[in-house]
């Protein structure tokens, strides 16, 4: 169904996409402002993928960038705009809509931004079901859309397009050289498709998922109910159905470094127990990658490990990670067309030089 | 006066080239071989700059990347052309002619190379009037022809286009960190201009000058005359009238880091005389910036040093140095228009980061 966005939405909104972010994907925090600002009193026609036509012209855009970056880097507000008009003159096509790459953190908030300042729709869906680090790890690409052409735009008005045919790893590769030069981030519009091409390849109405799990998670506060039973509740009617608790909790260390345009580290968390031994550690790369407990494997990417506050169930990203947090670990299954042997391909622990093979986090015992 | 260039000309001219090149450019031989190839028994039209008509489109084409890589890395060929037709499609228009930016180096044969290919003509300019490390150190910059957009090609067929308004430095800056992400080398069409802008800002011709240059030393070997007054001979009547032996020597040390793109570092030239401990001592960024003898300043950027072998005058480059060689350094004098304080705040010492001043190579003592 298609629905109005309001600035109302917008804080419960950055809850879930900060959920779905996995740790990595940029606070969207600074983009609710950004969107608060441009929006006023305004709304956002926010279009369910069934319900669109099979040639409406979309372009999606994002923000790229290190998400330790993006939190000192604030964008003027007018960048992402920019990249969609460069594409736009580019293809000598102007779009019918805008769309999220990645529902995960602040990449949820852009398209917003887009579509406050031109009046466009967003297409409730992206291409990545969560958040990921790199431009070519997408669903759209998984199943036959490519990135290239990309436009992309830098805080003084710089304009780059990169075309690249179907390598959308040397789109991603040369586009980071971009963002790197630009002092670390930059907006983009990219993977311009049309309504059919949303529907073979998009992951849906994530936008509406993140806006329940964000509202939910606020509800269970107020009505003083577990949010962790929320979140499952929630999830559990979507394709995101399974939800494991695997690690409850405090911050014992953090390694953290940003490096080609990257957050990478990790954190591990020890039991509250102090007799306990009992760790779970966290691999990251922008996005938590990996959980070991110990010896064993407990969850792997492209499923989903967030850390929440252990009473709250705010989602914590690696940058907001620090010493005696106490934090709950959760492990979320990703959408059956994100483990494909083709999308694990593209976003699974190999693509990340892991050598883990993939395994569904229901299927762990 | 416009003529017809042939194969039979590239030998001489790539000699020439390289002595333009100052020490950097890339070496012209492999440029040679791509143009013969193509060229085979036809011949390019080099026009004249001051018979061109005031709204000829021309679009300078080049090669981009640090020397040391060149030599390792050979282009297809097919890639300036490539970056010829993005630009020529991203601004709706078609070239008339293409001219270096760089009559130094390969550079000198990458036009001849898109010349060979499309049948287009060569403008006889460009706007360095010799080899630049910098896309940004232009004397089409310096008279108010800006670089954007610039066109990029890689050997895949990436294709990049670059659009930083006014500000040439920054796109130097993403250009290069493109092509430091395709291996090192690329290829690009960048500062469009009509032939009224061409008269204006370029510096005129530069090609007919190299290849007199590599024709007078040939021919002066072949007579047993001294080269080295062949090039004083042959520069007297052009725009680049003193020359200066300042050194003769023997290489006794080089330093030579390839960096951020660039081939950075230093050769000493010892006197050939053991008992005397006169040195000259050559900084280079690509080029040759800065020649000390001892503690004396004897030519600075943007001045021409050039390093020749002491018999033959063949130029040698920056990555030719070897250890034991012996060589003249040459002082040539740039033209005027190269050195008014806009010319020197673009590609003058402090462009550099050199503290020394500015002291035309003629005016030492």
């Amino acid at each position: 169904m298609s629905w109005r966005l309001t600035a109302a939405d917008l804080p419960d909104l950055a809850r879930g996409a900060t959920l779905l972010g996995t740790g990595g994907g940029g606070d969207p925090y600074i983009g609710t402002q950004l969107v608060e600002q441009v929006l006023g009193e305004g709304f956002i026609e926010i279009l369910d993928p069934d319900e669109i036509a099979d040639d409406l012209f979309v372009i999606p855009t994002a923000q790229m960038g290190a998400p330790t970056v993006m939190i000192e880097k604030i964008p003027a507000g007018t960048e992402p705009t920019l990249a969609l008009r460069t594409l736009e003159e580019h293809l000598g096509r102007t779009a019918d809509a805008t769309m999220p790459i990645e529902c995960g953190g602040i990449n949820s908030m852009i398209p917003l931004l887009v579509a406050a300042e031109t009046g466009l729709p967003v297409v409730d869906a992206d291409g990545m079901g969560r958040a990921f680090p790199e431009l070519s790890m997408e669903t759209f690409a998984v199943y036959g859309v490519h990135g290239s052409p990309l436009a992309l735009a830098g805080e003084r008005g710089e304009r780059v397009i990169i075309d690249t045919g179907d390598d959308d790893r040397q789109m991603e590769w040369l586009a980071r050289g971009i963002t790197i030069r630009l002092g670390g981030v930059a907006h983009i519009a990219e993977y311009a498709m049309t309504g059919a091409d949303v529907r073979r390849t998009a992951v849906p109405r994530t936008i509406s998922m993140a806006l329940a799990l964000g509202r939910a998670i606020r509800i269970a506060r107020e009505r003083h109910e577990s949010p962790v039973s929320a979140i499952a509740d929630t999830l559990s009617t979507t394709l995101y159905p399974h939800v494991r608790e695997l690690f409850v909790g405090k911050v014992s260390d953090v390694e953290r470094r940003t490096t080609e345009g990257f957050a990478k580290g990790r954190a591990t968390i020890a039991s509250v127990d102090p007799a306990s031994k009992d760790t779970i550690e966290l691999t990251f790369q922008n996005e938590n990658l990996i959980a070991r407990r110990g010896e064993t494997v407990v969850a792997i990417v492209p499923d989903l490990i967030c850390v929440v506050d252990a009473e709250s169930c705010e989602p914590i990203t690696t940058e907001g990670l620090r010493y005696g947090q106490r934090v709950r670990v959760l492990g979320i299954s990703t959408p059956e067309m994100m483990r494909t042997p083709d999308a694990l391909a593209t976003f699974g622990p190999s693509a990340f030089g892991l050598t883990e093979a993939f395994v569904p986090v229901e299927a762990r015992d």
